[in-house]
This record gives structure tokens, C-alpha cells and sequence, in this order.
């Protein structure tokens, strides 16, 4: 199945834009994506996954198995047929750059195109912008907990499918990781890969020490060796014993890895054999249900890591593993648009985000209408899109890195802890002109409403 | 990108076939999967998955682009390019049927094949049995809280990825769900789709009365309106006022959908409305940030909802977003084998699981080794494929529905509920001899680390 076919798609959006095409409302709309709320251990959000949207909007079609099977469904009438047949995005995209910090109610994507197509698009724009956001808001946690140690993402096998693996390599890339175990990833996207053995390896072989050497002379030059399979230390005290043999061969064993028990214990303790022993450019390798409060309480505990693998939790993002995010309609045919629903109250119209500074620290973001004169600070929102093409060149993973870099350098440094306390995020305003806007159109709500 | 791709994996798996190769570990080996340990407000596991891992191993390949990437990374030998280029899997495969409910410990799938082959296929084996069986188990759970009243997946927007949207819609229904809102999982799996509108229908047409309408001349056979936008009752009395104009034309209204506020008290003040208006067979369909708690308290309540609408928390299995499960190697040349990380030790060699019943309910499970003659009852894992071929035809997906609904027709009744204690959950045991061989292979290991 096509990850980017457009039948990834909700069916309500099938049934609207048949009505939509039947009923003429193609006019222009703007649709917003925003967050509304924070999980409650977030104290910033991370934008990713814009290019790939971009991508996806610029191969936007069906191809032919699946135009007929909708044809033969039976349940879609010839106009929508038609409509699909010769569908492109030919509309406007303007958005935060990857790797931005973000809070709620901030929009960090706006589409505005002819109102079906804006909505035809809505499912796998959320689709790819919420879980490559979710996955990058938590990996650049980790990055924070970790300081400059190395971070490799291990979570392909958990991860919510293949694409999920693939994405979340990206994401957590993008947000500071160092590299990933997905070969896929590195395929696609040119990711440094990394990764060694397993305990089957040990396991297949019996004897751990020969393991050891099978594995080095195979691997010469990258020799890191799991060592828990059954007693860390022993292992420890084992690979003390190999390593002249192994050097006299021209091979030096670069790292162990540790994947289970009390990791800062057993580093210590694995730290000590290996330094005792004249191991001491060996480095240590932790991994096994890490995610970032692990992470940093390790390293509190002055735990000996030279390097993480953080897997499962990382790629579900499993304490959070989903963002409360909405793409809504803001303006249709120049009139601004607002829905009341309860708890579920959106800002109208188009938006733009201003952000202030304050020493190289984010200070203040304003949320306010696009055309509103009065508000300063760096726009947030850009354009990247115009009638269907880009402005720019596809924006480079290592470029998106560096900016995501330098995002979470100008957080807050009260931001900067996995535990640090919801009280120390940034204001974010919403301007007078928004709020008044916001009136206006509830006014508006009313009057039709009474009528 | 290709989820099927066999760069879908791990890179030790790479490096360690390339060790396996190099050093002649290539006899046989047995693989199992299993789930070390119970999520918190989990009673029991549904296997799922089985038959799209069936699928990707019969079409096991890379292609060229992907080869020669490899092959160009200079990292790999030619040896293990070679193996690459040449591979298709010819392994045995013993499983769990697809809807049978499990336990931890419980090997649901076994393979058997060369140790590279077997070694080769774990990253992707995992992420896609491991996902679909979280999905189907909260599903199920779903199922249970709902009695017969018809659910609808609709967790494809903030699923993982296209592909976790389209497997969480196989495993859901397969659990029991009716449907899903996913075009994708009807074109893949023939599930039923449904879908009608959202709240920019509503809100691109400024007039909700002129939404409804148009939304009923459109689609006259599927006539669901939502009636939340800006305020839920008052839209249901603009029904009342719509409904003989409508039926007028022929057009019944089917069904109603609340997305907002307290779904409880809006079902019961929107059933009163309806009802006075003569709409007695206006179904009331609830949808929100639902999961399996929050369906049973609203049914608890006797909120007179028919059916529900079940997204984000379903498809991310929010409250326990992955299980702890491995795919450990038992048997490697005839040899049982065992893993003695702390915390992590697993039962040596090839096992079978056998059920008991009592009164038509699930009393025990037996886990033991493969040729234990002393233990009876239901042998779960059955031969699926031999030599990479199939031994049946492909599993439909109804018939393993059904399945599926048997299962829990089987589960003890003190597991029924969502709150369900965890001490209502079945004995698990493991047999005499599996435990004389964990402590046989035991002195081998200590034997062996001594010398």
C-alpha cells in the first residue's frame, strides 16, 4: 500500500467534497494547524515533518486500481470521480520551519486552496505533521537530558508501523539525535546508521568470548560489544583478558554495551573493570527503556555513559503519545470562520505568530491576525508554497538540524530539565486585533443563530 | 519508500548476518516471540498480524536501488550482498491464529530457519506483529465495554503513520470493531468505511441549517449530520424543524454525532429533543477522546448513545502505547538456548502452549517444550508455513474476526470489564519439563562461564 495515496484519507472527506463540488463551495479556504493543548510533560513543542508533507502535496493523486475501485464502489458520484481524476495541489502553503519551538494555539501550518481541495488534503497533512512534531518534541528532550553525548534512536521494532520508524528516525534526527539503527532511514534520508549485535548473536555462539572475537574480526573497525547477555561484569573482566590478543591483531575494541539491570550501577562497576584493565578509551554504551527523565537521572547520578540507545519510548513518544491538534477551517471566500464547539473553540481568520527575544532567549510569542500592522517581532509563519510549487529548494535534514539546534539553545534556560515546571514557558499573547476579530465573529455566530 | 522493504530492520541485523556468514553460523535456528510482561490496564492480549507477516515474508526481497545503496555504502562484504541479493525466505513458521487471546510468556510465533535468515527477518517480524496485537488487544477491550453497538475506527489522523493507520484498522476490526473511517484499509482489507462530515462542512457553509440540508440532498441514503459546531441542542431542534421538508423529499436523517462537551448529558437532553420532535429512530452517535473507560461510563450512566466513533486512544493504545515483548533465539542447532540478562531471563527451547477450559471459559494455560507428551489441551501454535510455503490458504479476515469474537465469548466474565482486577486473570503455567530444561541449560551456561 502507497503511504502517500490519497486514499489515506477519512471518508468524511470524500463525502464533503462530493457536496462541496455539488453544492459550488469551491471558493478559497485557509486552514490552520495548531496544537491546543500541551501534554502535561511538555514544556515546548518541536515543528517537523514539513518537507515530507511538501512532498506528499506534490505527488498528490490516485493512481489507477485505486480510482477504480472507488468508481466501483458505487457510492461516489461522477463529479468527484472526475474531480480525483485530475487532481493536483495547486494551492498555497505557508509554515513554520522545521525544527521550531512552538506552543499552543500557535498555527504552524496554513493551507489555503479552493475549499475542497484544502479539505481533501486534511487527513494525511495531520497524519505526517502530528506524529513527526509528537516525535521531535520528545527526541529534543532527550537531546536536552543528554548534554553532548551520543543519542542513537533503536526504536524501529516498537514503532506504530514501518513508516512510523522511518519518520521517527527522522524526526529525532532533526531534533538532535546523532544517528539511528533504521537502515531505511539512512536510505532515505541519509542518516548516519549505526549498530552492532544483538544477544542472539551471543546466544547462537555459546561462548561469549568467541562471540566476542567472531565479532571483531568480522567488524574490525567497529567494535562495540553487547555484554550483558549473562553476567555484565564477567563480560567486562573477559574483554580485559581479549583485548591484547586483539591488539596485536590491529583491532581495539571501541565500545560495550549494557541493555539491562541498573545501568549507572553496572557502568560503574564496568568502568572500573575496564579502566583497571588499561580499557580506558573503551567507551560505554547504555541502552533498554530509556527515555529522557532516565536518561538525566543517570547522568545526575554521574553514571559513566559515554552514549544512549533510546528505543520504544523515544519512538512512541510513550508517555504522550499523541499531541491534541486540529486542522481547521479559519477563512472561506474572505470571511473568517470560528467554531464554538465547547473546549474546542478555535482563534478565526489567518494568523501569523510573532516572536520576541530577550538576551538570545525566547521571551514572547504573539499569536495575532496576518494582516494586523501593530505586532513585531520574527514572523514565524513563512511561504514555502505558491500555487501549488515551492519557493525554495527541498530545505535540507542537516540545515532543519542546525536550525532546531539553535531553537533549543534560545529556550528559556528554565526550559531546559525534563522535570522543569510548566510555570517556566514563555507567554504567548494573543493580540488585540485577534481578540477583537474573534468578537466580531461571534457576533456574527449569533445573529445567524437567532435567525 | 517501501514498508515491506527488507531495509525495514535494524543495521546489526546486517552486521551480524555478515558475522554469521563469515564465521559458518548457518544451521538451523528457532526464533520465538513473546510478550515478557502485562501493560498495567491490560487482562489479556489478541494476537494480530499474523497474516501480513506471512505476506511480507513470501515477497522477501530487496530491490535494485536498495541493493546497490548497500552494496555502495562499502561497509558490507560481498559475501553478505550476495546472501542479500539471493534471499527469499524458506523458513517454517508456527503461530498463534490471528484473534486468539494470550498471555505473557505465551510464544505466539515461532520461526525456524538458517540462523541468518531467521536473525534477518526480527526487526520487521516485531514492528508489525507487535503493533497490530497492541491495537487488537486495546480494541478489543473496546469491543467488550461496548456490548453491540456499533464502533467505528477512527484514529487514522493521529495514528503513527499511514501505514499504523491502515494496520490499526485491520487489528481493530478484527477485534471487533464494524468499520473504519480509513478509504485505504477498505481498498487493502475490504473493511466497511464510513464517514460523513466535520465541523468545517458545518462551518464553511456560515448557515448550519443550509449545511444539513445540502449534506442530506448530496447523500440521501446516509444522512448523519453533526450537531455540535456551536450549540448542540439547538441544532437538534433545527433537525426536528428539517425533518419533514426532508421526508417530504424521501430523505430520512439516519443519525446524529456529538464530538464535544459532556457526550453523556448532551445524549440525553438531544434523545429528549428528538423524541418530542417525533425523531424516535434517530440514532445517536457519540465520537471524542473516547477509549474503552470512557465508553463503559458513559453506557455505566445509561447515556443513550448507539454507537461510537473511537480515534486517537485506540489507534495509539494511549495508556500503554507498546508492550515488552522479544523475538529471542530458543534453539540454535539442536541446542536450547537461554538469555540470563537480569530481568530479562527467558524460557530455553522450542515451546508449545496448550489451553484448558472449563464451562466453555478459558481456565489455564500450559506453557511447555514442543515434545512434552505429559501436558493436554488446546495446542495454540500450529504449523502455518513450511519451507516458505504456505499451508493454507490466506486467513480472511472475517473468519479471523469471528475468531477473534470467540475468544472473548471464552474469556472468564470477571474479565469482561475494563476495571477488571488483575487477579481475575487465567492460571499460566509452566510445565515441569520446560522448567527442567531452563535449569539444565542453566548448569550448561555456568559450566561454560566458569571455563
Amino acid at each position: 500500500m502507497r503511504n502517500d495515496s490519497l486514499l489515506v484519507t477519512d471518508l468524511y472527506q470524500l463525502t464533503m467534497v462530493q457536496s462541496y463540488l455539488e453544492h459550488g463551495l469551491t471558493r478559497i479556504a485557509s486552514f490552520e494547524l495548531f496544537v491546543r493543548k500541551m501534554p502535561e510533560h511538555r514544556n515546548f513543542l518541536m515543528f517537523s515533518g514539513l518537507e515530507p508533507l511538501l512532498e506528499y502535496l506534490e505527488q498528490l493523486h490516485l493512481d489507477e486500481a485505486e480510482l477504480d475501485w472507488l468508481r466501483k464502489s458505487g457510492r461516489f458520484s461522477d463529479e468527484l470521480l472526475d474531480y480525483l481524476d485530475g487532481l493536483s495541489f495547486d494551492g498555497h502553503v505557508d509554515a513554520m520551519r522545521e525544527g521550531t519551538v512552538f506552543f499552543p494555539d500557535e498555527p504552524v501550518v496554513r493551507i489555503t486552496a479552493p475549499l475542497p481541495l484544502a479539505q481533501l488534503i486534511e487527513t494525511r497533512l495531520i497524519n505526517l505533521l502530528h506524529f513527526q512534531t509528537l516525535i521531535a518534541s520528545k527526541a529534543a528532550r532527550v537531546r536536552l537530558a543528554a548534554g553532548d553525548r551520543q543519542l542513537v534512536d533503536f526504536g524501529l521494532r516498537r514503532s506504530h508501523g514501518a513508516e512510523a520508524g522511518l519518520l521517527a528516525a527522522r524526526a529525532s534526527y532533526l531534533a538532535g539525535f546523532d544517528a539511528t539503527s533504521n537502515v531505511q532511514a539512512g536510505f532515505a534520508y541519509g542518516i548516519p546508521i549505526v549498530g552492532t549485535m544483538a544477544h542472539s548473536y551471543i546466544l547462537a555462539h555459546g561462548c561469549e568470548s568467541e562471540a566476542f572475537v567472531h565479532y571483531a574480526h568480522s567488524h574490525p573497525k567497529g567494535v562495540v560489544l553487547l555484554i550483558d547477555t549473562y553476567d555484565t561484569e564477567a563480560a567486562a573482566r573477559k574483554l580485559v583478558k581479549l583485548a591484547p590478543r586483539l591488539a596485536s591483531e590491529g583491532i581495539r575494541i571501541q565500545a560495550v554495551r549494557l541493555d539491562s539491570g541498573d545501568l549507572g550501577a553496572h557502568a560503574r562497576k564496568v568502568r572500573d573493570i575496564l579502566d583497571r584493565g588499561g580499557l580506558h578509551e573503551v567507551r560505554i554504551f547504555a541502552s533498554g527503556n530509556l527515555d529522557e527523565c532516565r536518561v538525566q537521572s543517570l547522568l545526575d547520578q554521574g553514571a559513566p555513559i559515554d552514549g544512549f540507545g533510546v528505543g520504544t519510548r523515544m519512538n512512541t513518544s510513550s508517555d504522550a503519545p499523541y499531541l491534541d491538534c486540529a486542522y481547521k477551517l479559519q477563512e472561506y471566500d474572505g470571511q473568517p470562520r470560528r467554531k464554538l464547539s465547547e473546549h474546542k473553540a478555535t482563534w478565526p481568520g489567518r494568523k501569523q505568530v510573532y516572536r520576541q527575544y530577550r538576551d538570545g532567549f525566547i521571551d514572547r510569542d504573539i499569536i495575532t491576525t496576518v494582516d494586523d500592522a501593530d505586532c513585531s517581532g520574527e514572523p514565524l509563519l513563512q511561504p514555502v508554497m505558491r500555487h501549488g510549487r515551492r519557493l525554495h529548494e527541498p530545505q535540507d535534514l542537516k540545515a532543519a538540524r542546525m536550525h532546531a539546534r539553535q531553537q533549543l539553545q534560545a529556550l528559556p534556560p528554565g526550559l531546559l530539565r525534563p522535570d522543569a515546571p510548566k510555570t517556566e514557558r514563555p507567554v504567548v499573547e494573543v493580540s488585540k486585533a485577534l481578540r477583537e476579530l474573534a468578537r466580531a465573529v461571534d457576533r456574527d455566530i449569533r445573529l445567524r443563530m437567532a435567525s
